[in-house]
């Protein structure tokens, strides 16, 4: 591993009162003397701050506070200075520059983490772990990726690595000793572990809707005839939210696309662009542009109108649409405008003619607590995706993807037990196993893989 | 003044690998203890810096870095810690929850800043400076901040306030013996002390007008005939500005106007809206609308079609448009489609013309270099803006007027001495030059002007 010297803005690009270079390298103290005349920065102590003017040369930059770190007590393990600025983006630029100057080199994506990883400070899976905290937009995705970062899923990995490499072990000592036709390895006991392996993996990968759900977001579509109250009721779930968006400055948001947080979990509402401003949406939904909508969606919200007498097209609607993995709620919309016997017929129509399970809500924009009966509906679906086991939850693609080939593996294996296959395929399956666990938390891997991770995360992490 | 604990977000509103949030405070260590529970807080150092969870109760928030800074040796002077944070925005809002539940509250705009000039850290100009650095753009805005930063503009003035006080002294120690009549103070050598001050004020208001240039920009008009060429000289002038602007991420840009630097130095160039993306401006531009443009611009660029043979209206135009504190300069666009005599003749033209003095460049689009002849117009144009004798700038309006007041009350005392008006009088005047003089400093002050200087910065600061 290369140990130049490299450094990056750490902070968010813009305007603010502080900004912070990162540097770190063998040489980071020496890179930043250049500039600090002002102290023997060789002489401090680890994790002390040191006040003075930022020089280039003659010239003051800045007054800045620097923060030393010495190897291997920082976050690279290398030698680090963090160096807070007046945070003015053109000052960032200006200092990044006369460090460049100095020997350091701009830091590519990730590359502070990357050698945080390379040097042996955290795992694989901790370092996507502070990507995925710092991406974090919710309490949810935060408690998960503060679980991962606190090595919740190296320790799961590493249990069940441990025990599956005493029967590897044990297995190769039989190939070492293939001639004299021994089994040290209890078949049955090997089974036995598999199952508990096995047990153990499904459980991880069940937990991955919940980890999608948490990371991505579940998506929600909201269908329903012109003057169903589409926008009306959009409006009302928005309402808190907006308040709480503004609150969070910096928040970006997809155009077609609005966030609605429910107990620190998100729900995208799929397609409501145009919705929401317009009294209502005026053409008719086709059928055709429903089922775009519901496509990728995990819920479908269908608002049936209370103060309507035919449900027929309705129903035909619903029908088209349904998917096994598709939660489906049906609001009858308008409760105010009609008496109780009525949106009870309604709930009778519907259930009568879908064959489906669904959730049945009477909603009216003016009575408010219709509207959460729906968002405890909608977050309800969240929390059952929750393992009720697992404290581990998996979020991460590569991750899930390495879990169902262990678990391939583990199959093979057993395969390979039940017909009494060659030790030698029953050992290179076990290891398959043994190796995509390994994926995990970086401790079998390639460049390719870590090119992949790293280039995804922003510069100065 | 409150010594409550304050806390905010001092890095840019973002994503970033990094965030910081400040607490500051009597109680500031107490406050971020509470959740903080791996390490004695009130036991450690200042200017260290400490790892740990940050926790609200039970629940891990975010792995942290606490810097420590103890009273008076941090920037308000009061108790502070740090906190170095994931830089998510939702984990920035979840960790200032936790800080107001433990006892701290959100600071206001410009708090911490405020604190450290309330508690004598800083003079009120280096608090304006700290704003003005946070915000500078550029290398020159950003000098002048530094050097206002460092105390220059300080430094200046209580040179000038320290020999007036003297003289007050004097003055007043004559006004207790008033009935004696006795000159303590020596009239000619106050007057000659006068004539010096009188030199300093107007070398520092002088430089208002450069310092001006520096922090909002010079700006400039680029008027011409249909199809002169503006927008192929806007984009020939834009084209590595582009490529800067790219680069400093979180710039934002004015809708109608462009920035353009030069030198380190800012030219916004007027209402440009339209032109940079059109082959050229369509309908002919009317005397009014090009009144309208140049009337906020110091440098006027004229763009003259050195295809064409007629320049009455051009002529007529430059002469409706001129002003004596516009600079003028006059561009024969298009030279690479005529011969040298061609434009030579063109320049004798406006010569006997417009009485104005003025700049001619010859400027053709394919060829970049005379439009770096004009980028040298420009730029000469901010640099003889700039004092020979002064490195102080003043770029502040309240500073610019507390001076021109100061000068006001040097004038009355001088008039007070000539026509040997009452010592009451003089008195009153010195002290009067004295007091708008401590203004710049702050140490004369009052809760308006404060509230209006510190609403101006961001939280945070």
């Amino acid at each position: 591993m290369n140990k130049d010297t490299i450094c990056a803005l750490a902070t968010a690009n813009g305007v603010g009162a502080l900004g912070i270079i990162r540097v770190s390298g063998d040489d980071a103290l020496k890179v930043v003397q250049k500039s600090f005349p002002g102290k023997n920065l060789e002489k401090q102590k680890s994790h002390t701050i040191h006040y003075g003017y930022f020089m280039d040369g003659e010239e003051a930059i800045d007054e800045v506070m620097l923060s030393i770190f010495l190897a291997p007590k920082s976050f690279t393990t290398e030698n680090s200075v963090e160096i807070a600025f007046h945070g003015s983006p053109h000052m960032g630029k200006r200092i990044l520059e006369t460090l460049t100057q100095n020997g350091a080199r701009m830091a590519k994506a990730g590359e502070f983490t990357l050698r945080a990883f390379i040097n042996g400070r955290i795992d694989l899976s901790q370092a996507e772990a502070i990507a995925d905290v710092i991406a974090s937009e919710n309490e949810a995705s935060r408690k998960v990726a503060i679980n991962q970062l606190k090595g919740g899923i190296t320790n799961e990995i590493s249990i069940l690595r441990t025990d599956l490499l005493n029967f590897v072990s044990l297995i190769e000592l039989e190939l070492d000793f293939a001639e004299e036709d021994v089994e040290f390895a209890d078949r049955s006991a090997l089974n036995g572990l598999l199952d508990k392996i096995e047990l153990k993996l499904d459980s991880l990968i069940d937990s991955f809707q919940y980890g999608n759900a948490i990371k991505n977001g579940t998506a929600v579509a909201i269908i329903g005839k012109p003057n169903a109250g589409k926008s009306t009721l959009l409006n009302a779930l928005l309402k808190e939210e907006r308040a709480i968006v503004s609150n969070i400055a910096g928040t970006t948001r997809d155009t077609i696309e609005e966030i609605l947080h429910i107990k620190g979990h998100a729900f995208r509402l799929i397609d409501t662009a145009g919705l929401r401003d317009t009294v209502d949406e005026i053409e008719a939904i086709g059928v055709k542009k429903a089922k775009e909508k519901v496509e990728n969606a995990n819920i479908l919200v269908y608002l049936a109108d209370a103060a309507t007498e035919d449900y027929s097209e309705d129903i035909e609607m619903i029908k088209s649409l349904q998917r096994d993995d598709l939660k489906l709620i049906i609001c009858s919309t308008k409760i105010d405008e009609v008496l109780p016997p009525k949106y009870e017929a309604i709930e009778e129509i519907f259930r009568n003619e879908i064959a489906q399970d669904f959730d049945f809500i009477r909603i009216s924009a003016v009575e408010n607590q219709n509207i959460q009966d729906l968002k405890n509906e909608l977050s309800s679906y969240v929390e059952q995706l929750k393992s009720q086991e697992n404290n581990v939850v998996i979020t991460n693609q590569r991750h899930f993807e390495a879990l169902r080939k262990s678990l391939d593996a583990t199959h093979k294996v057993k395969e390979a037990i039940s017909f009494q296959i060659s030790t030698e395929l029953l050992a290179y399956e076990l290891r398959n196993a043994l190796e995509h666990l390994g994926e995990i938390s970086g401790e079998v891997t390639n460049d390719e893989v870590l090119g992949n991770i790293f280039s995804k995360f922003c510069i100065g992490k």
